[in-house]
């Protein structure tokens, strides 16, 4: 239960964050869903009763740090950045790759940075890794190592800022929004071919991640740790 | 929730067998508890409503395969078994490391085998890790490669038998009843020396590791996974 | 270099164990290769000049101890143990999948409990992992977790018995005499679908994972370590 | 061997970079060492017969690719590039940190590309990983993601860009000029203390480390791997 608790999800308007804004408010917490895009918080604001929203870009220092200087307190943040950039590392400009990465990692960094203070011992913060670093594939290699990088900050700043907990979720191919700027003709149906040779041949629903979010929120007795939430994915 | 859902717990009269047991009858399941020993079982059905439980032994065969061929259908199953011998790996005889090592490992392929073709596809078999994979310490090497070795397993049989899902649960130490055999004076107290310097400074309670294998019971997107409950032990 | 160094090389008759003892013969070392069968390692003799041979089963506890027994001291053990069987873990007997893994791990364990005390310290000893630790693959279960295990053993030896150190070896798809019993007619050709989606896509020969051993026996500031010789097999 | 091949050792001055280079010359490499500091590079070349020597910066894209245009073909590439900055991730600008994490990963991207296009098939990259990837310890959290994130790179662009190899060595303490830096009364002597735990109680030596780099260029098997050359730090 999170009873009366502060759960901040960066990144909450859609997909997994938005699976865990609504997860955490369904076992009594408070939620701030953030995102740089008012029209779809007001969406999320319909879907889950009692969320509340503010735009904020993870991008943008000084907009992380007005996020939190607003708010007495903060028991958990969920980090739901985490887009990628798929190409070859050799013949294009780093700059889109490196925004890329340095989104998920270091903007999961200045997230900590903002919010640390105004987190109880036994709070936490969990970032977003993924498949890319148990099972890279050809093309996502800034995904690969920016994935890799995140759940490492998680063991590092674990060690570094306990008894304020630190943990990841890695996710496998996830049935979200995201996908319809990857294919926009299908959407997250244009992985049914891959898919269908993991061990458990489909798609993981945003809800199963936030399930395990919810877990790494609730007991106070884990840290530093990554859950694979990825139907077997990197294991074929 | 597991409503309906028949859970077996091998280990189930005590610790965190017991812990699991009580969990999964929270959300719903009919849970069976196993164990050697009656009396430990009968206590158990005293702590946790509702509960059932029969006499088996994870060191015999025919006793596990009578324990399933009693039963008409599984769900899932925790395997709890994970004793050890401390000593040195030179100078005495090998029989009761292995004794150890084997009930771990050997003891978790029987029970699958007994058990595997009563499993709907998407349930679950979790079986008990350790703390000694991630940072084995002096004196536990057989522990080390027996927690090892049947985390492993998991990862193997979630390939092998998909879609049928296979985990294990790492624990740190823990506040259970086996201390009070390693210390009988003392019990479980004698580790406050060595919890202070983990991230979390104390045991974790065996409801804690409980929660963790309840999420890998009912998630069903979670395959060849370890989650670490260990107040951050393996990182210090 | 090795000069004047004593290897032990069990299973040094043929394939990887026969390359490091070639190998620990080039940069000076004496040699002894130690096998069940007196033909292959009297071949063996003809192959490598200079190597010392003698009969004996990592099977048979008296045995390994009666074969260090003689010796005056030792710098370096290879123990090259670890064929596999390949089949389903549910339907068919498990005593021969147990004597596969028993002589890989418990065979390492044996070895070291007789050779320990003529090491020095800074010597060593490197065992034989392999690919499906990483990588398991459908119907090598047993495979995936005595790789594992012995890996593991590795590691928590060097932190039990240091200063000397304890490392193994991970070879991928290797070109060696133990493919002929797996694919009579074809031998370790029968590999080659397999091998060509590897990064390197070939077989491995037994000089290079020897070239790894080399560096472990070598280099003392290196222990609890495994080196993967695998042409990238566990990366794809 | 490596009689006639062309190796190029990024930050090849001094420590470990010199320490490859030294052990490229004496298995017959021509070997180009290149630094950002002419002096330093020319009491190399008083050290190591018939080293070629260079000026270039790793933190400056346009030097490196000039650094490589200038070259015919090269066969194997070690990039040295890995200091530090140790404080808290919570109250000082991030742009120290951030330079340092850029220059270790972001300088090994930019040699690649600038590189690549000279290197034959089976030829190879060895980044700089270290001990933080595997123990962090308390301060030094940019370093623990920096060596992750490089470990991985070799990795991700071992499956990107094969049949190239990439790879990477894992330091631990090692005894080089780096540490006149951190502790400039004593250097290196300071960390005594701290080795004293270690399963082998010493420094690193450069050329223990240079040693496994040698075999990550020769061994045309291996790819995607970290050796780690630690005297068993990363264990206990």
């Amino acid at each position: 239960m999170l009873n009366n608790q502060q759960v901040v999800v960066i990144g909450g308007s859609e997909g997994i964050g938005l699976a865990v804004a609504r997860a955490a408010r369904s076992v009594g917490a408070r939620v701030l869903a953030v995102s740089r895009t008012r029209a779809k918080l007001e969406a999320a604001r319909d879907l889950v009763s009692g969320l509340e929203v503010r735009v904020a870009d993870i991008n943008d220092t000084a907009s992380i740090q007005e996020l939190f200087a607003g708010l007495p307190s903060v028991d958990h943040v969920y980090v739901a950045a985490g887009s990628t950039k798929v190409g070859s590392p050799l013949d294009q400009s780093l700059d889109e790759y490196r925004h890329k990465f340095d989104e998920r990692l270091w903007g999961s960094v200045e997230v900590v940075r903002a919010a640390h203070h105004l987190v109880r011992p036994g709070g936490s913060f969990t970032f977003t890794g993924g498949l890319s670093s148990d099972r890279p594939v050809s093309g996502a290699w800034v995904n690969g190592i920016a994935t890799m990088a995140t759940e490492q900050l998680a063991r590092v700043l674990a060690l570094e800022l306990a008894p304020v907990r630190f943990n990841s979720v890695s996710p496998g191919y996830t049935d979200t929004p995201m996908w319809d700027n990857v294919f926009p003709e299908s959407g997250a149906r244009a992985l049914s071919d891959v898919t269908k040779k993991h061990l458990i041949p489909r798609l993981v629903t945003a809800d199963e991640v936030a399930q395990a979010v919810l877990l790494l929120m609730q007991n106070e007795a884990i840290t530093g740790e990554t859950i694979h939430v990825d139907c077997g994915a990197r294991l074929v």
